[in-house]
């Protein structure tokens, strides 16, 4: 299949396209961040509904444009993640797993891996959740350190993972200080963001949404995996030169979130992308 | 029943009542927007307890002031719901239906129809929630688009289902662009707010608590539930006047939502009664 | 045993512990404000992870740094509590029980009453929640009013209970307009704050997790618990210096927490211990 490249011009087109599609998100997610997903998604141009309940979950994520399965704070939920992941792939939902956690907690990692067998069109978790994933698989290494929701591993480290993800995933991302996004096309690295992004709670869980929401307007997986990322990293930027505590920050990153433009992007993604 | 008439210094007196009165809210809600809703309720001049399992929930009813259930994020609740609104009906404690996602979504539309049967003092929701939750009844006609928890309707075309609910309920709101309330005594068009709002998540869910909260300090349901929308309404001008993203917006509609005084209801009201 | 005495110095030093131990607190706490609380950890200086379902949360009671149980919204959940503390009980483990609603709600009172049994290291509560808890013990005397989650009572009356929970607690502390920190080395009372801080939702929450974050950071419980009550009320200090609603106080409250350093506390902690 051919790719998008993966240029400045192509990232600014697909905010564009974001704000055009307007995606609503059937966010399948935990308690502690869902409020700050649905503002995240409300103001990157998106929306977002919370239906994860046995009896509408299936349903809504064939009404959905895109669906989010987030590991967050699972309660005796695996069907309803189960249930979700079959609703979007047979309706041909595009659907993001962010498998929270599977670095370090045995019982979900294993409900993440067991999640991937419903192709999930993207993969979205720190380095120690990716590298931890592949490693439940039968190719993986076992690794991953990670503890808790935390990761304890550098991005570039999980592109091997990441890489073996491909099997089941259109594109895989790794979060952290650079992200990297790996595609069948390559490898995409998106630099910028700030250190405050890890004292907000949620920023992770929240670009996992964004991803979903890109998924719906974007064709090209590789490109729409990394176009969330880059939203989220020049947001982080603006909001960074605005604030510089964890509660004012939040606050100017939902709104630089809002106010970034496909210009805005243009100039100031910092993007270098290997075939 | 004769019914206050819907005025300035009639709204203006609503909010000095919440405030002398302090009505602690019983919000049986959903878990995506409870954390905005307790703040909204706490800056306006309230409070609220979510004792939302069925170990608590009926006893609740009769010892909070009002009590809201909002059908967001059902997790196998139904009973939890009907518990909670039998409690209230039986305690004659106030209480609110926000049928969220009614509009779209048949099998919470059919639990929030059932709902009704405890009479609630108020109904609330957006226009496709309002025309769907008639249609589900036996002189409703069918309608409602919406998806998800997003209307697809204008609330002036959700009066005729607002008037057929009275049936059931005290007073009905539709809220939108301009948001209408219909009581026996007529409809009231209240004008004003912010696109903002539909920014913001949890915008809609926290009315609905606040219309609680009045429906406990105001003896006229139809004066109340103009009155909380009212509220929102001059708070979300006066942070519109102060923020133009929407992560400042939330945070200056919070404050707002504490200043607003007595006076400025009275000043920036606008409000139109039909009889 | 010998305690730390409690002075300005000492809680200076507390905190440069807790930013240095950078705590991971295992969160089984309430929807509403579990993303308040994550927020307030990582901005104080620590970290959080709500791994509060069956298949996880005794073995994450073993690998976090600290433990919290709040009892804010249980739901079929009272297994869930046992097993988490008896983890934390297990693995020595700091926990923290915060029994919100104990005062008024006698199910969830009973609940609270049975988690003494695994020792926890500190209870944090308000007066009403204080006094009701040791009024379902034995040794109690029935007492604490409450309605729902708030209190009506003061801090200091909760005193005599306090000291009575010190039979299954290392520290008790109610918090309230002066919080009093009682431990076997006698009683401290943190002066400040702001009446805004009733006005945001989680505050009392948020505040429970951070004492458990300085249990792992600081040996002596008692001082441990007196430093996280005193952080949180120069927080509060500075915020209301810089916001008079509540929407803007959450904020700069967080702001505070975050910027707040050894020196400030040494320099605006008003405490005062009676041994």
């Amino acid at each position: 299949m051919s790719s998008a490249p993966i240029t400045a011009d192509a990232l600014a087109d697909a905010l564009a396209a974001l704000r055009d599609r307007a995606p609503l998100v059937h966010a399948v997610t935990n308690y502690v961040t869902a409020g700050f997903t649905a503002n995240v998604l409300l103001a990157a141009g998106a929306s977002a509904a919370m239906v994860d309940n046995r009896d509408e979950a299936t349903l809504f994520a064939g009404v959905a444009d895109a669906v989010l399965i987030n590991l967050g704070t699972p309660h005796d939920t695996a069907d309803v993640y189960h249930a979700t992941a079959r609703g979007a792939q047979d309706a041909g939902t595009p659907w993001v797993l962010d498998p929270i956690g599977a670095g370090g907690l045995p019982w979900r990692g294993a409900l993440a891996r067991d999640l991937l067998e419903y192709r999930p069109t993207a993969v979205r978790g720190n380095a120690s959740e990716i590298i931890g994933l592949y490693g439940l698989t039968a190719g993986g290494a076992e690794g991953g350190g990670g503890r808790g929701v935390d990761s304890s591993d550098d991005p570039a480290d999980a592109v091997p993972a990441a890489r073996g993800l491909l099997e089941w995933a259109g594109a895989v991302s790794a979060s952290g200080a650079v992200d990297h996004v790996v595609s069948p096309a390559g490898t995409t690295r998106v630099t910028g963001g700030s250190v405050l992004l890890t004292r907000v709670t949620g920023t992770g869980c929240s670009l996992g949404a964004l991803v979903a929401a890109y998924c719906a307007a974007v064709p090209d997986v590789g490109l729409a995996v990394a176009a969330a990322h880059t939203h989220v990293t020049v947001a982080a930027d603006v909001a960074a030169d605005r604030a510089s505590s964890p509660g004012s920050f939040a606050v100017a990153y939902l709104d630089a979130l809002h106010e970034v433009s496909p210009d805005d992007v243009r100039r100031r993604a910092r993007v270098e992308h290997d075939a």
